[in-house]
Protein backbone atom coordinates (compact mmCIF):
# COMPACT_ATOMS: atom_id res chain seq x y z
CA UNK A 1 0.00 0.00 0.00
CA UNK A 2 1.26 3.29 -0.68
CA UNK A 3 1.48 6.10 1.82
CA UNK A 4 -2.08 7.97 2.41
CA UNK A 5 -1.77 11.07 0.38
CA UNK A 6 -1.97 13.73 2.50
CA UNK A 7 -2.46 17.01 0.49
CA UNK A 8 -3.23 19.06 3.33
CA UNK A 9 -2.63 19.82 7.51
CA UNK A 10 -4.07 23.06 7.81
CA UNK A 11 -3.78 24.08 11.09
CA UNK A 12 -6.28 26.73 12.18
CA UNK A 13 -5.04 28.56 15.33
CA UNK A 14 -8.09 28.67 18.14
CA UNK A 15 -8.59 29.95 21.32
CA UNK A 16 -6.26 29.63 24.39
CA UNK A 17 -8.47 28.92 27.29
CA UNK A 18 -6.54 28.83 31.35
CA UNK A 19 -3.95 31.53 32.62
CA UNK A 20 -2.55 34.09 30.30
CA UNK A 21 0.51 33.32 31.62
CA UNK A 22 0.96 29.95 32.95
CA UNK A 23 3.14 29.00 36.17
CA UNK A 24 4.30 25.98 36.08
CA UNK A 25 1.84 23.59 37.74
CA UNK A 26 -1.28 25.28 36.40
CA UNK A 27 -3.81 24.06 34.87
CA UNK A 28 -4.18 25.24 31.26
CA UNK A 29 -5.85 24.14 27.79
CA UNK A 30 -5.13 24.46 24.51
CA UNK A 31 -7.33 24.33 21.60
CA UNK A 32 -6.65 23.71 17.60
CA UNK A 33 -8.42 22.20 14.54
CA UNK A 34 -6.68 20.35 12.24
CA UNK A 35 -7.40 19.78 8.56
CA UNK A 36 -6.88 17.27 6.14
CA UNK A 37 -8.33 16.49 2.01
CA UNK A 38 -8.69 12.73 1.60
CA UNK A 39 -8.39 11.01 -1.74
CA UNK A 40 -10.46 8.09 -1.86
CA UNK A 41 -13.49 6.52 -0.37
CA UNK A 42 -11.85 4.51 2.63
CA UNK A 43 -8.37 5.96 3.21
CA UNK A 44 -6.43 5.62 6.41
CA UNK A 45 -3.99 8.64 7.73
CA UNK A 46 -1.34 8.96 9.96
CA UNK A 47 -1.93 11.87 12.37
CA UNK A 48 0.91 10.92 14.68
CA UNK A 49 3.43 13.59 13.94
CA UNK A 50 0.62 16.42 13.77
CA UNK A 51 -0.88 15.53 16.66
CA UNK A 52 2.49 15.71 18.55
CA UNK A 53 3.60 18.70 17.14
CA UNK A 54 0.59 20.20 18.68
CA UNK A 55 0.87 18.40 22.23
CA UNK A 56 4.84 19.80 22.24
CA UNK A 57 3.90 23.51 21.00
CA UNK A 58 1.16 23.34 23.65
CA UNK A 59 2.90 24.05 27.02
CA UNK A 60 1.57 20.98 28.86
CA UNK A 61 3.83 18.83 30.07
CA UNK A 62 1.23 16.28 31.56
CA UNK A 63 -1.99 16.10 30.68
CA UNK A 64 -4.37 14.54 28.33
CA UNK A 65 -4.92 15.14 24.36
CA UNK A 66 -8.21 14.76 23.59
CA UNK A 67 -9.30 14.22 19.54
CA UNK A 68 -12.53 14.70 18.42
CA UNK A 69 -12.78 14.33 14.17
CA UNK A 70 -15.94 16.12 13.44
CA UNK A 71 -17.56 13.68 11.05
CA UNK A 72 -20.26 10.83 11.51
CA UNK A 73 -18.36 8.92 8.50
CA UNK A 74 -14.72 8.58 9.94
CA UNK A 75 -12.83 7.08 13.09
CA UNK A 76 -10.10 7.67 15.18
CA UNK A 77 -8.15 4.99 16.39
CA UNK A 78 -4.86 3.05 17.07
CA UNK A 79 -2.97 0.67 15.51
CA UNK A 80 0.13 -0.56 13.75
CA UNK A 81 1.37 1.79 10.65
CA UNK A 82 2.51 -0.71 8.30
CA UNK A 83 1.43 -1.21 4.69
CA UNK A 84 0.43 -4.70 4.58
CA UNK A 85 -1.35 -4.95 7.87
CA UNK A 86 -3.29 -1.47 6.84
CA UNK A 87 -4.33 -3.64 3.84
CA UNK A 88 -5.85 -5.89 6.35
CA UNK A 89 -7.40 -3.58 8.70
CA UNK A 90 -9.47 -1.64 5.28
CA UNK A 91 -10.48 -5.02 4.47
CA UNK A 92 -11.78 -5.61 7.64
CA UNK A 93 -14.07 -2.98 7.51
CA UNK A 94 -15.57 -4.07 4.14
CA UNK A 95 -16.14 -7.44 5.63
CA UNK A 96 -17.58 -6.51 8.95
CA UNK A 97 -20.18 -4.01 7.33
CA UNK A 98 -20.55 -4.38 3.60
CA UNK A 99 -21.33 -1.98 1.36
CA UNK A 100 -23.28 -3.82 -0.92
CA UNK A 101 -26.25 -4.61 0.86
CA UNK A 102 -30.13 -3.19 1.61
CA UNK A 103 -29.71 -0.25 3.94
CA UNK A 104 -33.09 2.55 4.83
CA UNK A 105 -30.50 5.38 4.49
CA UNK A 106 -29.96 4.44 1.09
CA UNK A 107 -33.14 3.87 0.07
CA UNK A 108 -34.69 7.04 -1.93
CA UNK A 109 -38.22 5.81 -0.09
CA UNK A 110 -36.88 6.94 3.74
CA UNK A 111 -34.21 8.43 3.29
CA UNK A 112 -32.94 12.50 1.44
CA UNK A 113 -29.00 10.96 1.90
CA UNK A 114 -27.77 10.87 -1.96
CA UNK A 115 -24.52 9.73 -0.63
CA UNK A 116 -25.52 5.90 -0.16
CA UNK A 117 -23.29 6.15 2.65
CA UNK A 118 -25.07 3.83 5.64
CA UNK A 119 -21.90 1.59 5.79
CA UNK A 120 -19.75 4.67 6.02
CA UNK A 121 -22.14 5.62 8.95
CA UNK A 122 -21.49 2.49 10.57
CA UNK A 123 -18.25 2.04 10.45
CA UNK A 124 -17.55 5.30 11.84
CA UNK A 125 -19.75 4.38 14.64
CA UNK A 126 -18.25 1.01 14.92
CA UNK A 127 -14.93 2.52 15.28
CA UNK A 128 -15.59 5.49 16.95
CA UNK A 129 -14.80 9.74 16.52
CA UNK A 130 -12.81 10.44 19.99
CA UNK A 131 -9.62 9.35 21.01
CA UNK A 132 -7.98 10.55 24.45
CA UNK A 133 -4.42 9.83 25.12
CA UNK A 134 -1.59 10.68 27.77
CA UNK A 135 0.20 13.40 27.55
CA UNK A 136 4.01 12.75 29.95
CA UNK A 137 7.44 14.71 29.12
CA UNK A 138 5.55 17.25 26.81
CA UNK A 139 5.14 14.27 24.29
CA UNK A 140 1.93 12.00 23.56
CA UNK A 141 2.20 8.76 25.25
CA UNK A 142 2.71 5.72 22.50
CA UNK A 143 3.65 2.82 22.54
CA UNK A 144 6.36 1.21 20.53
CA UNK A 145 3.69 -0.10 17.54
CA UNK A 146 1.31 2.55 18.24
CA UNK A 147 0.10 5.23 15.67
CA UNK A 148 -2.25 7.19 15.59
CA UNK A 149 -5.29 6.66 12.32
CA UNK A 150 -8.06 8.88 10.91
CA UNK A 151 -9.84 6.81 9.15
CA UNK A 152 -11.87 7.82 5.92
CA UNK A 153 -15.21 6.20 5.12
CA UNK A 154 -16.39 8.14 2.67
CA UNK A 155 -14.22 10.47 0.76
CA UNK A 156 -12.56 12.21 -1.04
CA UNK A 157 -13.76 15.09 1.46
CA UNK A 158 -12.46 17.49 3.48
CA UNK A 159 -12.05 16.45 7.16
CA UNK A 160 -11.51 18.57 10.51
CA UNK A 161 -10.22 16.85 13.94
CA UNK A 162 -10.27 18.76 16.85
CA UNK A 163 -7.07 18.57 19.12
CA UNK A 164 -7.49 20.19 22.63
CA UNK A 165 -4.33 19.53 24.96
CA UNK A 166 -5.04 20.14 28.65
CA UNK A 167 -2.71 19.58 32.20
CA UNK A 168 0.12 21.12 33.61
CA UNK B 1 -39.05 4.82 12.90
CA UNK B 2 -40.82 6.96 15.37
CA UNK B 3 -38.87 9.14 17.87
CA UNK B 4 -37.38 7.41 20.61
CA UNK B 5 -39.80 7.11 23.35
CA UNK B 6 -38.26 9.06 26.53
CA UNK B 7 -40.61 8.79 29.66
CA UNK B 8 -38.44 10.23 32.28
CA UNK B 9 -35.29 12.13 32.06
CA UNK B 10 -34.44 12.96 35.81
CA UNK B 11 -31.80 14.98 36.37
CA UNK B 12 -29.75 14.22 40.16
CA UNK B 13 -28.09 16.75 41.61
CA UNK B 14 -24.52 15.75 42.76
CA UNK B 15 -21.51 17.47 44.53
CA UNK B 16 -19.43 19.99 42.57
CA UNK B 17 -15.65 19.60 42.96
CA UNK B 18 -13.52 22.54 43.04
CA UNK B 19 -13.14 26.29 43.80
CA UNK B 20 -16.35 27.01 45.82
CA UNK B 21 -16.59 30.35 43.97
CA UNK B 22 -14.88 30.07 40.56
CA UNK B 23 -12.77 32.95 39.25
CA UNK B 24 -12.14 32.53 35.70
CA UNK B 25 -9.65 30.44 34.23
CA UNK B 26 -9.76 28.08 37.94
CA UNK B 27 -10.29 24.33 37.16
CA UNK B 28 -13.52 23.38 38.20
CA UNK B 29 -15.60 20.04 38.15
CA UNK B 30 -19.16 19.26 38.31
CA UNK B 31 -20.92 16.02 38.56
CA UNK B 32 -24.37 15.19 37.52
CA UNK B 33 -26.21 12.00 37.14
CA UNK B 34 -29.13 12.11 34.48
CA UNK B 35 -31.80 8.93 34.20
CA UNK B 36 -33.69 7.94 31.49
CA UNK B 37 -36.69 5.37 31.47
CA UNK B 38 -36.46 2.82 28.11
CA UNK B 39 -39.32 1.39 26.80
CA UNK B 40 -38.13 -1.50 23.89
CA UNK B 41 -35.32 -4.24 23.99
CA UNK B 42 -33.09 -2.58 21.80
CA UNK B 43 -33.78 1.24 21.99
CA UNK B 44 -31.46 4.47 20.74
CA UNK B 45 -32.12 7.58 22.57
CA UNK B 46 -30.92 10.84 21.33
CA UNK B 47 -29.28 12.43 24.67
CA UNK B 48 -27.67 15.60 23.19
CA UNK B 49 -29.69 18.61 24.22
CA UNK B 50 -29.58 16.78 27.76
CA UNK B 51 -26.05 16.58 27.83
CA UNK B 52 -25.60 20.23 26.27
CA UNK B 53 -27.97 21.63 28.82
CA UNK B 54 -25.48 20.31 31.96
CA UNK B 55 -22.72 21.68 30.42
CA UNK B 56 -24.15 24.91 29.81
CA UNK B 57 -25.13 25.18 33.13
CA UNK B 58 -21.79 24.00 34.22
CA UNK B 59 -19.79 27.21 34.36
CA UNK B 60 -17.12 25.29 32.19
CA UNK B 61 -16.21 27.44 29.20
CA UNK B 62 -13.53 24.99 27.86
CA UNK B 63 -12.86 21.29 28.79
CA UNK B 64 -14.13 17.74 28.63
CA UNK B 65 -17.72 16.32 29.07
CA UNK B 66 -17.08 12.88 29.74
CA UNK B 67 -20.26 10.32 29.76
CA UNK B 68 -20.74 6.98 31.20
CA UNK B 69 -23.22 4.77 31.02
CA UNK B 70 -23.32 2.89 34.81
CA UNK B 71 -24.77 -0.47 32.74
CA UNK B 72 -22.59 -2.93 30.82
CA UNK B 73 -25.76 -3.76 28.58
CA UNK B 74 -25.89 -0.17 26.99
CA UNK B 75 -23.51 1.84 24.69
CA UNK B 76 -22.77 5.28 24.43
CA UNK B 77 -21.54 6.74 20.49
CA UNK B 78 -21.53 9.48 18.17
CA UNK B 79 -23.86 8.77 14.72
CA UNK B 80 -26.12 10.90 12.75
CA UNK B 81 -29.75 11.46 13.99
CA UNK B 82 -31.83 10.25 11.31
CA UNK B 83 -34.58 7.88 11.20
CA UNK B 84 -33.82 5.72 8.56
CA UNK B 85 -29.95 5.04 9.97
CA UNK B 86 -30.83 4.32 13.46
CA UNK B 87 -33.05 1.19 11.52
CA UNK B 88 -29.71 0.28 9.83
CA UNK B 89 -27.96 0.86 12.96
CA UNK B 90 -30.44 -1.68 15.27
CA UNK B 91 -30.16 -3.81 12.33
CA UNK B 92 -26.08 -3.66 12.33
CA UNK B 93 -26.07 -4.59 16.37
CA UNK B 94 -28.54 -7.51 15.36
CA UNK B 95 -26.15 -9.23 12.81
CA UNK B 96 -22.86 -8.24 14.49
CA UNK B 97 -24.19 -10.04 17.63
CA UNK B 98 -26.41 -12.63 17.34
CA UNK B 99 -29.21 -13.28 19.45
CA UNK B 100 -30.32 -16.96 18.93
CA UNK B 101 -26.90 -18.36 19.30
CA UNK B 102 -26.18 -20.35 21.99
CA UNK B 103 -23.90 -18.63 24.45
CA UNK B 104 -22.70 -19.72 27.61
CA UNK B 105 -24.28 -16.41 30.04
CA UNK B 106 -27.74 -18.13 28.76
CA UNK B 107 -27.05 -21.76 30.14
CA UNK B 108 -28.45 -22.54 33.25
CA UNK B 109 -25.64 -25.27 33.53
CA UNK B 110 -23.44 -22.48 33.64
CA UNK B 111 -25.24 -19.20 34.78
CA UNK B 112 -27.29 -18.10 37.28
CA UNK B 113 -28.14 -15.13 35.09
CA UNK B 114 -31.96 -15.66 33.98
CA UNK B 115 -31.98 -12.41 31.57
CA UNK B 116 -30.61 -14.35 28.54
CA UNK B 117 -28.85 -11.27 27.55
CA UNK B 118 -25.46 -12.32 26.39
CA UNK B 119 -26.28 -10.59 22.90
CA UNK B 120 -26.64 -7.70 24.75
CA UNK B 121 -23.47 -7.74 27.23
CA UNK B 122 -21.40 -8.85 23.35
CA UNK B 123 -23.02 -5.30 22.17
CA UNK B 124 -22.42 -2.95 24.81
CA UNK B 125 -18.87 -4.28 25.12
CA UNK B 126 -18.39 -3.89 21.15
CA UNK B 127 -19.66 -0.23 21.29
CA UNK B 128 -18.41 1.06 24.66
CA UNK B 129 -20.12 2.72 27.78
CA UNK B 130 -18.19 5.49 27.70
CA UNK B 131 -17.35 8.90 25.58
CA UNK B 132 -15.59 11.98 26.10
CA UNK B 133 -16.14 15.33 23.87
CA UNK B 134 -14.60 18.49 23.97
CA UNK B 135 -16.32 21.36 26.23
CA UNK B 136 -15.72 24.98 23.68
CA UNK B 137 -17.30 27.91 24.11
CA UNK B 138 -19.61 26.50 26.97
CA UNK B 139 -21.10 23.90 24.82
CA UNK B 140 -20.48 20.52 23.60
CA UNK B 141 -18.73 20.45 20.22
CA UNK B 142 -20.14 18.48 17.93
CA UNK B 143 -20.23 18.13 13.86
CA UNK B 144 -22.87 19.34 11.83
CA UNK B 145 -24.35 15.64 12.25
CA UNK B 146 -22.96 14.72 15.45
CA UNK B 147 -25.63 13.44 17.64
CA UNK B 148 -24.74 11.85 20.87
CA UNK B 149 -26.52 8.38 21.12
CA UNK B 150 -27.78 5.94 24.53
CA UNK B 151 -28.38 2.34 23.25
CA UNK B 152 -30.32 0.57 25.63
CA UNK B 153 -29.80 -3.26 24.67
CA UNK B 154 -31.64 -4.94 27.24
CA UNK B 155 -34.75 -2.86 28.35
CA UNK B 156 -36.91 -1.47 29.44
CA UNK B 157 -34.67 -0.58 32.42
CA UNK B 158 -34.09 2.42 34.30
CA UNK B 159 -30.78 3.41 32.67
CA UNK B 160 -28.62 6.17 34.54
CA UNK B 161 -25.51 8.04 32.61
CA UNK B 162 -22.98 10.04 34.97
CA UNK B 163 -21.93 13.17 33.07
CA UNK B 164 -19.07 14.98 34.52
CA UNK B 165 -18.04 18.54 33.03
CA UNK B 166 -14.20 19.78 34.05
CA UNK B 167 -12.25 22.46 32.75
CA UNK B 168 -12.03 26.24 32.95
CA UNK C 1 -13.80 -20.78 33.33
CA UNK C 2 -10.86 -20.46 35.59
CA UNK C 3 -9.84 -17.31 37.22
CA UNK C 4 -7.73 -15.37 34.96
CA UNK C 5 -3.58 -16.89 36.19
CA UNK C 6 -2.55 -13.20 37.05
CA UNK C 7 1.36 -13.69 37.95
CA UNK C 8 3.25 -10.44 38.26
CA UNK C 9 1.11 -6.72 38.91
CA UNK C 10 3.87 -5.05 39.39
CA UNK C 11 3.51 -1.09 39.64
CA UNK C 12 6.13 1.62 38.76
CA UNK C 13 5.99 4.72 40.26
CA UNK C 14 6.43 7.52 37.99
CA UNK C 15 6.53 11.22 38.06
CA UNK C 16 3.66 13.04 40.21
CA UNK C 17 2.95 16.32 38.24
CA UNK C 18 0.94 19.38 39.82
CA UNK C 19 1.16 21.03 43.30
CA UNK C 20 3.92 19.81 45.78
CA UNK C 21 1.33 20.18 48.26
CA UNK C 22 -1.76 19.98 46.51
CA UNK C 23 -4.50 22.02 48.56
CA UNK C 24 -8.13 20.84 48.77
CA UNK C 25 -9.52 21.88 45.46
CA UNK C 26 -6.26 22.29 43.05
CA UNK C 27 -5.63 20.24 40.32
CA UNK C 28 -3.16 17.34 40.29
CA UNK C 29 -2.20 14.60 38.13
CA UNK C 30 -0.87 10.91 39.28
CA UNK C 31 0.96 8.80 36.43
CA UNK C 32 1.74 5.38 36.82
CA UNK C 33 2.98 2.25 34.74
CA UNK C 34 1.72 -1.13 35.87
CA UNK C 35 2.75 -4.60 34.58
CA UNK C 36 1.33 -7.92 33.85
CA UNK C 37 2.38 -10.88 32.25
CA UNK C 38 -0.34 -13.19 30.15
CA UNK C 39 -0.34 -16.34 30.16
CA UNK C 40 -2.41 -17.61 27.00
CA UNK C 41 -2.51 -16.33 23.30
CA UNK C 42 -6.13 -15.01 24.08
CA UNK C 43 -6.81 -13.80 27.84
CA UNK C 44 -8.85 -11.53 29.50
CA UNK C 45 -7.70 -10.29 32.97
CA UNK C 46 -10.05 -8.13 35.59
CA UNK C 47 -7.60 -5.10 36.03
CA UNK C 48 -10.27 -3.28 38.61
CA UNK C 49 -8.77 -3.58 41.78
CA UNK C 50 -5.64 -2.87 40.73
CA UNK C 51 -6.20 0.56 38.79
CA UNK C 52 -8.81 1.38 42.27
CA UNK C 53 -5.88 1.18 44.37
CA UNK C 54 -4.22 3.44 42.43
CA UNK C 55 -7.40 6.22 42.43
CA UNK C 56 -7.35 5.90 46.05
CA UNK C 57 -4.06 5.99 46.69
CA UNK C 58 -3.31 9.34 44.21
CA UNK C 59 -5.05 11.87 46.55
CA UNK C 60 -7.75 12.82 43.49
CA UNK C 61 -11.12 12.97 44.80
CA UNK C 62 -13.03 14.40 41.85
CA UNK C 63 -11.69 13.79 38.67
CA UNK C 64 -11.22 11.26 35.50
CA UNK C 65 -8.69 8.02 35.50
CA UNK C 66 -7.20 7.19 32.37
CA UNK C 67 -5.71 3.92 31.30
CA UNK C 68 -3.73 3.30 28.06
CA UNK C 69 -2.31 -0.40 27.03
CA UNK C 70 0.60 0.34 25.28
CA UNK C 71 0.41 -1.91 23.01
CA UNK C 72 -1.78 -2.69 19.62
CA UNK C 73 -2.74 -6.28 20.09
CA UNK C 74 -4.58 -6.27 23.36
CA UNK C 75 -7.54 -4.02 24.72
CA UNK C 76 -9.09 -2.53 27.69
CA UNK C 77 -12.69 -2.31 28.01
CA UNK C 78 -15.54 -2.66 30.56
CA UNK C 79 -17.93 -6.10 30.96
CA UNK C 80 -19.05 -8.21 33.89
CA UNK C 81 -16.98 -10.85 35.53
CA UNK C 82 -18.26 -13.69 34.95
CA UNK C 83 -17.18 -16.87 34.14
CA UNK C 84 -19.75 -17.92 31.60
CA UNK C 85 -20.16 -14.82 30.11
CA UNK C 86 -16.11 -14.51 29.69
CA UNK C 87 -16.41 -17.30 27.52
CA UNK C 88 -18.82 -16.07 24.81
CA UNK C 89 -16.60 -12.71 24.66
CA UNK C 90 -13.77 -14.80 23.85
CA UNK C 91 -15.84 -16.68 21.62
CA UNK C 92 -16.82 -13.28 20.24
CA UNK C 93 -13.32 -12.31 19.25
CA UNK C 94 -12.89 -15.65 17.38
CA UNK C 95 -15.76 -15.01 15.35
CA UNK C 96 -15.73 -11.24 14.59
CA UNK C 97 -12.14 -11.55 13.66
CA UNK C 98 -10.92 -14.92 12.43
CA UNK C 99 -7.33 -16.14 12.83
CA UNK C 100 -7.30 -18.98 10.17
CA UNK C 101 -7.87 -16.22 6.98
CA UNK C 102 -5.56 -14.71 4.69
CA UNK C 103 -4.05 -11.79 6.17
CA UNK C 104 -1.27 -9.30 4.25
CA UNK C 105 0.63 -8.85 7.69
CA UNK C 106 0.89 -12.24 8.23
CA UNK C 107 2.52 -13.32 4.38
CA UNK C 108 6.16 -12.76 4.29
CA UNK C 109 6.09 -11.39 0.28
CA UNK C 110 4.18 -8.52 2.53
CA UNK C 111 4.95 -8.56 5.97
CA UNK C 112 8.48 -9.06 8.60
CA UNK C 113 5.87 -10.10 10.90
CA UNK C 114 6.68 -13.58 11.86
CA UNK C 115 3.99 -13.38 14.86
CA UNK C 116 1.17 -14.13 12.42
CA UNK C 117 -0.79 -12.05 14.42
CA UNK C 118 -2.92 -9.59 12.23
CA UNK C 119 -6.27 -10.83 13.91
CA UNK C 120 -4.71 -9.61 17.05
CA UNK C 121 -4.20 -6.36 15.68
CA UNK C 122 -7.36 -6.10 14.23
CA UNK C 123 -9.22 -7.37 17.44
CA UNK C 124 -6.92 -4.85 19.77
CA UNK C 125 -8.17 -2.01 17.20
CA UNK C 126 -12.27 -3.23 16.73
CA UNK C 127 -12.20 -2.88 21.30
CA UNK C 128 -9.82 0.32 21.35
CA UNK C 129 -6.54 -0.13 24.04
CA UNK C 130 -7.77 3.27 26.07
CA UNK C 131 -10.47 3.73 28.73
CA UNK C 132 -11.23 7.04 30.41
CA UNK C 133 -13.63 6.72 33.86
CA UNK C 134 -14.92 8.79 36.24
CA UNK C 135 -13.45 9.19 39.58
CA UNK C 136 -15.41 10.34 42.31
CA UNK C 137 -15.53 10.19 46.33
CA UNK C 138 -11.90 9.14 45.85
CA UNK C 139 -12.55 6.33 44.00
CA UNK C 140 -13.40 4.71 40.69
CA UNK C 141 -17.00 5.34 39.66
CA UNK C 142 -18.35 1.64 37.79
CA UNK C 143 -22.11 0.68 37.55
CA UNK C 144 -22.47 -2.79 39.64
CA UNK C 145 -21.74 -5.18 37.05
CA UNK C 146 -18.93 -3.17 35.25
CA UNK C 147 -15.46 -4.28 35.68
CA UNK C 148 -12.49 -3.40 33.94
CA UNK C 149 -10.73 -5.56 32.01
CA UNK C 150 -7.59 -5.87 29.72
CA UNK C 151 -7.66 -8.62 26.99
CA UNK C 152 -4.70 -9.58 25.61
CA UNK C 153 -4.76 -10.98 22.33
CA UNK C 154 -1.32 -11.70 21.47
CA UNK C 155 0.36 -13.87 24.19
CA UNK C 156 2.04 -15.05 26.68
CA UNK C 157 3.74 -11.72 27.03
CA UNK C 158 4.57 -8.61 29.51
CA UNK C 159 1.97 -6.11 29.18
CA UNK C 160 2.11 -2.58 30.24
CA UNK C 161 -0.90 -0.29 31.05
CA UNK C 162 -0.24 3.64 31.78
CA UNK C 163 -2.22 4.68 34.74
CA UNK C 164 -3.48 8.31 34.91
CA UNK C 165 -5.47 10.07 37.93
CA UNK C 166 -6.30 13.82 37.40
CA UNK C 167 -8.65 16.47 38.73
CA UNK C 168 -9.26 17.75 42.34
Amino acid sequence: MSAPRLQVAAERPEAEAGAEAPQPGSFRIVSRIVDWITNDRTQLLNITERVNEIVRRSGVTNGIVHLQSLHTTTAIFLNEWQDALLEDVKAFFESAVEREQYYKHNDPNFSDCERSNADSHLRGMMMGQTLSLQVRNASVLLGTWQSIILAEFDGPRSRSVAVQVSGV
